[in-house]
């Protein structure tokens, strides 16, 4: 298996740091002699044959890559089913790459793209055609399983924790006269992280944030309005980081909307942020503001973290490492070797471990009231929001993101569906 | 007039370089030997004589005010009334001036602050007290007369070009199969110069932002969605950016809610971005988000305007200068010389000509259609966030942001109300 391509493909919500991946995977690919393809749109470019030679791309195009965010070749909210159930489609998958002689699969995303990554490193064995699937870990999420730590997190983490901070200054000076309690939403369905991210703006009981929510701990609202009050009496004002995945006591999303769902059947949420503030408005009756970030979060390139940037490169690279020295159905993870001072190495691990399962924060990471994070929290998130990688700029104020468009390899296959 | 102390005073709304300006105030009156007291929240420290000694700080941490976002002495939502219906109060402000031999006052903030400052100044001056007062320019706003910009503008201008040009980057790699609407609000609440910023992110018919509803155009539904059904169609996705003061064809603010007003009496916003959100999912039955950065987008100073931040701290400086100078009853403001290069200076305009007027965006700065910024818009706004001008970090992965607590001068007089 002297020859052939290399597709990548990105999968899922996009971060400030998996085009970094993307850029290192060229890298290490060229200097290895192999061309890169990329699946525009992750799994369905594959599916639809529409493949972009990222052989065009300069040197400095490749490096530009590493410092921008969103995802260069465009990703999906598209997950295959199982072998029996999607067979038509795995079959899809092998012809394509029979076709354009792909025998080295990059799959970079989260527990969903783990999965195809297995699924389809599997089809190829029992069909016979030499191919090696590698699974390439990015969350904003944090919520893989193995990994001490996924790409993109510690990224969504500084910016949390550097947004939270500031605005926390902001509340500090005003509210006197003005707001006295502050919302901030941040993403995480299932999974605290980034929650407990923002945790990390304040360090003592009166520092902001004074109340975390997260979704592993039910919602108690009476519990939650005393602690308000109180904090609002000695403190001043109150700021408060709260989960997009906050659940009730029925253990139902406080933001579910009936009928709300996305492409894999969850919910779709936003919303609990303005609707805890309306609560301490109308039930205590103080001035409040929030903030929803939204995508922001995942996308500040502009506020990343070089920890997370160089993880996002190291397991582009090792990716790269493993499919071609012949590894298949394996993912590089992140392996903590000491908190202080950070260590860190990549090692690899099977995508059969890492497949559907899903990193919840330990019990320990949360204090025993249920609303801060523990010093051990702290000890694990701190290395991962530490160092900044901004982006140059240009003379207009922007930074200086790449924006290429790349030729799609001519087709020679029919359509599909 | 060669002995007394200057007292320093912030008010409204804080941004991410009004304690730049505290911190060039500061350092000019050391270099001409006079003390410098900081009222506690704005004028109502003065009212209650909380006098704040900056004295105490070191030269660092006058350095390190500059790159803290915030306001570090706090400010207020208060505004005095005429001086018949609040004579009390101004009263016992010269009174306070008085018993603390407070011979210069500096008064930072926006309209409402120029009123007072104006005020106080003539009545100092009816009543004998040799005063001078000079007001300082802040406001993320950016509607002030007289000057080309306001110190606070050209930072969350920065902050709000590069997120939604981040945000943009994400949607456009997700739209395929996922959001094909993002809402972005913006803060200003009668000026759409924070909207406008929101479009120095793309240049181009089909790069985002697509669509931005400015407060100066009534919305038009109808012709809204066929704009975003259209640029959907084209572009595959469409970024939105609506300011909080956008207003039906009533004249009516669309985020309006029945009895939310703020201390100044003006309705209390936020929302129009989720309605607007809401209204393009349910008639055009795609899939949407929407952000309300709300206060990141003003004390983001990690992502500061180097242009901003350097007419923060001149006019600061002015300030002091024209104060001991013995000018009164005016303030430093920046005229702008040319756009390219671009050329400012500071100069010195009448408070009676700033105090309650506002300044609108021309409406030569908005396309024909209402829905994008015009060549003359990115000239002038261009320059004013050029630079970058980024925080030192600690190692923990946050800005080193001064936190200070600064003694409190002894009060020598009884308490007010």
């Amino acid at each position: 298996m002297s020859t052939g391509t290399l597709l990548y493909a990105q999968s899922g919500g996009v971060t400030a740091v998996i085009n970094a991946s993307a850029s290192a995977v060229i890298e290490a690919a060229r200097e290895r002699g192999v061309t890169v393809l990329a699946a525009r749109n992750g799994i369905l470019g594959a599916l639809r044959e529409e493949l972009l030679d990222t052989s065009s791309l300069s040197a400095d195009q490749v490096r530009a890559l590493a410092h921008t965010p969103g995802g260069a070749f465009g990703s999906c909210r598209v997950k295959l089913k199982s072998l029996d159930a999607d067979r038509a489609k795995y079959e899809r998958l092998l012809e394509v790459f029979r076709a354009h002689d792909v025998r080295w699969f990059l799959y970079n995303g989260g527990n969903d793209s783990a999965d195809t990554a297995l699924k389809v490193s599997q089809l190829a064995a029992s069909s016979g055609y030499d191919l090696r699937c590698v699974g390439v870990p990015k969350t904003v999420d944090n919520d893989l399983a193995l990994t001490d730590c996924c790409p993109g997190f510690g990224s969504a983490a500084k910016y949390t924790a550097v947004s939270v901070l500031e605005a926390a200054l902001d509340v500090a000076a005003m509210a006197d006269t003005s707001t006295k309690v502050f919302v901030y939403e941040v993403m995480g369905r299932h999974a605290g992280w980034l929650a407990a991210a923002g945790g990390l703006a304040g360090n003592g009981p009166d520092s902001a944030p004074h109340l975390i929510l997260f979704p592993e701990i039910a919602f108690d609202e009476a519990k939650f309005l005393d602690r308000v009050r109180e904090t609002v009496a000695r403190v001043g004002y109150c700021v408060v980081v709260v989960s997009e995945g906050l659940k009730g006591p029925d253990g139902k999303f406080l933001a579910e909307s009936a009928g709300s769902v996305d492409a894999f059947g969850h919910s779709q949420l936003g919303g609990v942020g303005p609707a805890i503030a309306a609560t301490v408005k109308d039930k205590l009756g103080v001035k409040v503001h929030w903030t929803v970030p939204d995508y922001l979060q995942r996308s500040a390139r502009h506020l990343a973290s070089k920890t997370d940037l160089d993880q996002a490169l190291a397991v582009g690279r090792a990716a790269v490492e493993y499919a071609l020295d012949g590894q298949n159905g394996v993912m590089p993870v992140i392996e903590r070797l000491s908190d202080s001072p950070y260590q860190w190495r990549v090692v690899s691990a099977p995508l059969s471990n890492i497949a559907n399962h899903e990193k919840k924060m330990p019990p320990e990471f949360i204090t025993a009231d249920g609303y801060g994070i523990t010093d051990a929290c702290r000890r694990y998130l701190e290395p991962l929001i530490h160092g900044e990688a901004p982006p140059p700029y240009r003379a207009n104020g922007l930074p200086d993101y790449l924006t290429v468009v790349l030729a799609q390899v001519p087709k020679r296959l029919p359509a599909f569906e």
